[in-house]
């Protein structure tokens, strides 16, 4: 059974009514209904609860993460940042959705601007895949397409990715890392680009397809347990005997 | 249902009684009991076999094929290399194991050497886990150790892995790249560094917890069929209406 | 000073007007003219030449060879393979341009089938820098256009690259891994993929800025010389002292 | 004219008077001494000067900045870790030696704990060349040796690295990966381990020849200039000429 815990910032469909009907759940409730099934159990955190809905509690029982993000990064506090960072490096999955690029947590992962560019047309995008023995790849065919969508463009500024799963074409002339892997620590980090607020993305079969393949690759093993720090030498003492 | 074929030389076993007595069922054998459990079916295949057991049928009917071979290299038919080769990145997962980093199946697949140093005098490895999210290194500490192995050392003259998971310290002043993963195609391939046939290291629990781990890793997933060659655009009509 | 050879297949420009009307001195001429100055020496090679113009002398005295070829990949000599092959693991650079995707030396170097979807209708190509900290992108903008291409689409079956530095954008809706580095042996390969017979591309002071640098990325150093095989320990005899 | 900027925590030169005679001019001067010669132009910046000598004309002067700290850490100012980290991504080189891994700097740009072990007893330290073809290991040996050095070992919480170039072999009976590179931003990333206070490594000549051709390697070109944010379609009026 893996854990998931999807969490919203909420706030754009509890202020724009064209955004309410589109996520009447809110995209985290969107994305828990579109990614439920067997071996998956999940539960939704939100900006305005408590601790961000992410207490200590709710993230040493969650094994994979899902976060979507947009207007008020700066909002969420740093505690909790460093909460969520030091639960990745132990072994918990992130998978990072669209304007999360933006977010606290995947600067911090990352190390770089995670600056792109964008643009609100709603161009049409087409999603190819490039690595098709990746297991976040399974079940597609060799791209899918959105009709609509905002544009991100390259230069995406983040590290190389360990994997490049997916590369989208946008109508207006741009190209995307789109599907993008990294092991931080013990965790596995999934970034994917999809999911503008104003489009109604969350429902696409495709976009969900992806995001539960992705919680299936992010979820922990029963991973090595490092320690670090003063030790004493294995083999000086056994090579003179 | 993982199906695995353990493929093996077994020739040394035939002709040295000291091998015989470490690996009575043949290297094959030791791997095939080790391996087995539930959610994997498993059977052999050897050299001597007719199309060294690797016929069409076998190889369709492989979602991971692991690999043994030393002294008979040259006698695997390019035939049956290219069989294999084409299974690959077709989808099927490949186990190179130890001196089958010079099997014309590898390095068909790698496009290098695959050249080494290498010395037969039962130095202690002590294999290091350096990527810890990594499924391969599931269940285990952060390094295992095996009492009496042949040394291999670097250079090890590959592409630079997609994943670099282990790597192996020996007493005798060497370091080697022992745990590789590559994807060919839809393919997915690692390579793993111990088990030389005069030592008894197809039956350290660890070991096979490494082979396992890379069976589930590199089984093939309902994966993306492409297609290749002259395309019609997917554009140029539907940009105009 | 690096030495460069340009081989070209050398046969579209003489069996077809229109071609020997875009390149009179052949790819390989436009190449060796577009790319020549300071530190660099260059000359040419082609297909209906003894050994290919690639007799061991030749590549001995060769730093960087590029490669252009298309409808007689199959012409090439096994042996004149091998010994490229063989010059690219000792330290020779090679850059693969376009339709040598196909070559016989750039899939045995790679291991996969190298293929890929294409189209010739002129498409518009814009390549866009992915890694502008890679010394192939120096002196580039963020992307540069060709105004008429062959198209090249993914999925193009190549092992992940090393360093992802160009993905394209096609008019008619495809992507592609434009700019490909790997490390084989000592040796550098570059895949770029511009260059289809038709067009004019080898014109392009883009392109040709690319190739420059390229040369100068692929240039072999005062590398290491490895040694492979049997060897005595480091460490035993002096840890017991 | 490559600019280079070596910094260095300089506390434990003028507290210990044992360094000190390893470092008379301290670690930095060593290291300036020891990688001058033609092409490159030096200076030095230690911790206890007005913003830790780098201040933003420094920074915009130098082309490679190179980093050793180790006991004061906490005491770099986050002000100036931010201004060399924008810096980075700008395009300066940045190289960090030994207990630099712990620097604020190194953290910001890996995203991780960039933990490992560790042991003072003056262990040999064997480093192999695991990528030949890497510019970073020109001129060098397949591997050399530190007589003694502080042990350093896996599991380093890191990324991934973008190229591994060397790893270390330790008497102990540890690995680490030692030279490490990362493309961040525009800016390249070289992390390299030897280097204890105590041991008079930077007078070592194949530690020297690293750090010298490190230098060369992260030297920033006339790279691309970005721009972020929102931006025109490039595509949608021309394609309905």
């Amino acid at each position: 059974m893996i854990r998931v815990t999807v969490w919203n910032e909420y706030r754009h469909e509890k202020a724009n009514e064209k955004i309410a009907a589109i996520y009447p759940q809110g995209i985290h409730g969107a994305i828990a209904t579109g990614i439920a099934g067997e071996g998956v159990q999940i539960r939704t955190a939100t900006l305005d609860e408590p601790e961000h809905g992410l207490t200590g509690d709710v993230l040493n029982e969650t094994d994979v993460l899902i976060w979507w993000g947009h207007r008020a990064h700066g909002e969420v506090s740093d505690e909790i940042v460093a909460r969520v960072h030091q639960r990745v490096l132990q072994g918990m999955g992130l998978i990072v959705l669209h304007s999360g690029h933006f977010s606290k947590i995947f600067k911090k992962l990352m190390g770089t601007s995670c600056d792109l560019k964008w643009r609100e047309q709603g161009d049409k995008e087409r999603i190819w895949v490039v690595d098709p023995a990746h297991p976040i790849a399974e079940g597609l065919g060799q791209y899918f397409e959105i009709e609509h969508e905002e544009m991100y463009g390259e230069h995406f500024d983040i590290p190389a990715p360990d994997e490049l799963v997916f590369i989208s074409w946008f109508e207006g002339g741009e190209v995307f890392r789109s599907g993008c892997t990294y092991h931080r620590g013990n965790g596995k980090v999934f970034y994917f680009r999809p999911g503008h607020e104003t489009f109604p993305t969350y429902h696409n079969k495709d976009v969900l397809c992806v995001i539960s393949n992705a919680v299936r690759w992010a979820a922990p093993r029963h991973g090595v347990r490092q320690t670090y720090g003063n030790v004493k030498p294995l083999e000086t003492i056994k090579s003179v005997q």
